[in-house]
């Protein structure tokens, strides 16, 4: 099931409430990526302690590994990874295309070689509903072909595009048709693709929008373009999409992305970013970034951003704040609790950027908190 | 400050209560290893949850990262990693002896280069207690020299034990001395040496109860001894400690060694084996060990051990516990979060053992305890 309220808007800006199988979620919302099964060395307690309202798993990741065989005998990932909120997975689409040679795409679907042991898989439209019912997830995504920005070092043309927009349509019907002979319980987006052509982005929302899904994703951005042109298709797209349904814009972005998005229509984010940067000791704070690495926090005193109320800044459990110097310390020693507290910290971060969005639509004042966020990201950490 | 109560005796096994500058230790206790200003892998809201009730730094790792200059800053290793109750450093001594042919002992102290950046360095007794001084250590420690059980390829002799014992002790005078003279307001252990010989293990602890120190340490066991070896050693020595002082086993051990220890008389333990193992998915259990990456673990839906509370096996903020299976499936794919529940857990069952140790003590009976503790572990998981 799946039902969305549009409470707020504010010019193209959406204050929204998505009820799905396993709880309520607020939107604009931000999703961590839980590629296999874990928000990458964040402990379950901690993303509830933060406020996650729904994560990310990989189907494509977790249908290698643990199998469908485990995941059924839990009756699906909740169970598995210990969360009992909502889930939503990809459809492992892009995961197949980023095999990049390794895979061979065929109106069919995808033939590939295991990463993991070389088997030779076959991932088709079916297949991919097949394991995301398996994982039940809250929200599953149809399978696609992510259009990429450029194939073989040019530009993708508008030829391109367009045959691997219509095979992306032609694999969204596949997928509702199994995902209705499937009786799944759950929601099923389609993802809107058209590469970086306008009018191909519109043809494929006309025919995506007359299946009549749930919900609705803009894929095949973040794929390597300049940032000029996922802007252009963050402007484009979004607005575009129904109205009374909820809006996903997959794998975006950076902090300054989100507000973009959400300024566009946008309903839903997920991104690798903060918990990728963070095992790269790149931190997000409200007044801008900070690179753990850089030697003037040798001797700081200070907690990565003072106003900032999570584990590492604040302190948790009868715990102090730490230092830049102490987690410039740890991460020089590599020691595993520098990703561990600066994933926590980024998480926090997203997830309360989210948050005040989310006030800031219920109050009518989307344009003051959008000027105030590019004020306080500029002053500098 | 010292302050150190004998609450109850069962045979040789004591149950007692340190308290120091940073708070009250109830003993026997067992103090998680935290080298580099962290325990590895644990968030201190962890092990603060856990209970743990002191921690230990490594006085040779914090001089070379992050320095004296950083920690000092601080006000020392407390302020500096967020944990505001006690910490014992060790001196450096056995890090110093562990890098083999890389250092050079004299009378005076120890030569070696920095394993970080290849500084020539020279650790005295002195020198330790200055570091020790800046990191405001609760319990320092005497630098020693660590008597090894074999020397270049055979057993270490009478004389070559006594040698080095000897030095200890003169070592010991230093660092007392100049412990006295930095006007340090924490306690001062000293640290028996001797090797495997009994008489040598004598003469060193009537040499150092003569200098009056608040405690005592057992050193040079668990450097490569047969596992009877040792045993004769905890059965031998801790009982000739003074009797109205802390004793401390240094490195020890297995949950059997701890058990073992307390029967033999020693009030505190610290071991890298909890947090060491867990990274390599050996997990301790009451019903004994379990090795995660067994292939048997795959399906299996049960959490560690059922009869555990931790956050792994008991869920926490909301969280459930997780599965075998799921901590299987996180191992085999490499994600952080399988070393992160494992040291949890393997901590919170060290920590909840040495629980079960006092209040057993407390109601005298701890030999039943012990009985029970060993058919508990025979059972199997």
């Amino acid at each position: 099931m799946l039902r969305f309220e549009l409470l707020a808007t504010d010019d193209l800006a959406r204050r929204g409430r998505l009820t799905l199988n396993h709880g309520i979620v607020e939107t604009p919302v931000f999703m961590p990526v839980g590629t296999y099964g874990t928000v990458k060395g964040v402990l379950p307690a901690s993303l509830m302690a933060m406020g996650a309202q729904i994560i990310l798993g990989n189907t494509f990741h977790l249908w290698l590994r643990p199998g469908l065989d485990v995941l059924r005998q839990f009756g699906g990932l909740h169970r598995f990874e210990a969360w009992d909120k909502p889930i939503l997975t990809d459809s492992g689409g892009f995961q197949v295309w980023s095999l990049g040679a390794m895979r061979k795409i065929s109106e069919e679907g995808v033939h590939f070689a295991s990463p993991v042991n070389g088997d030779k898989l076959f991932l088709t439209p079916e297949v991919s509903m097949q394991v995301q019912h398996a994982l039940n997830s809250d929200i599953a995504m149809q399978f696609d072909e992510c259009t990429p920005y450029q194939i073989e070092g040019q530009l993708t043309t508008h030829a391109q595009a367009r045959d691997s927009m219509q095979l992306s349509l032609r694999w969204a019907r596949r997928c509702r048709d199994e995902f209705v002979r499937l009786d799944n319980r759950n929601a099923l987006f389609g993802i809107v693709q058209g590469g970086m052509f306008e009018a191909l982005r519109e043809e494929s929302l006309s025919a995506l929008a007359a299946l009549d899904l749930p919900g609705y994703a803009i894929g095949g951005v973040s794929v390597g373009e300049p940032k000029e042109e996922m802007q252009r298709i963050i402007a484009h797209t979004p607005q575009r999409l129904p109205s009374h349904k909820p809006r996903y814009l997959m794998g975006v972005g950076t902090p300054e992305d989100l507000v973009l998005g959400v300024a566009a229509g946008v309903d839903m984010f997920d991104c690798v970013m903060p918990t990728r940067n963070a095992r790269n000791a790149h931190l997000f704070t409200r007044f801008g970034d900070l690179r753990l690495r850089n030697a003037r926090y040798k001797t700081d005193a200070l907690p990565i951003d003072p106003t900032c109320g999570c584990h590492a800044c604040a302190g948790e459990g009868g715990t102090g704040s730490v230092s830049r110097a102490y987690l410039h310390h740890l991460e020089r020693c590599g020691e595993m609790l520098a990703p561990m507290l600066a994933s926590i910290h980024n998480l926090h971060y997203y997830l309360t950027l989210m948050r005040e969005i989310r006030d800031a639509l219920d109050k009518g004042a989307f344009a003051a908190f959008s000027a105030r966020f590019h004020a306080d990201r500029a002053r500098g950490v």
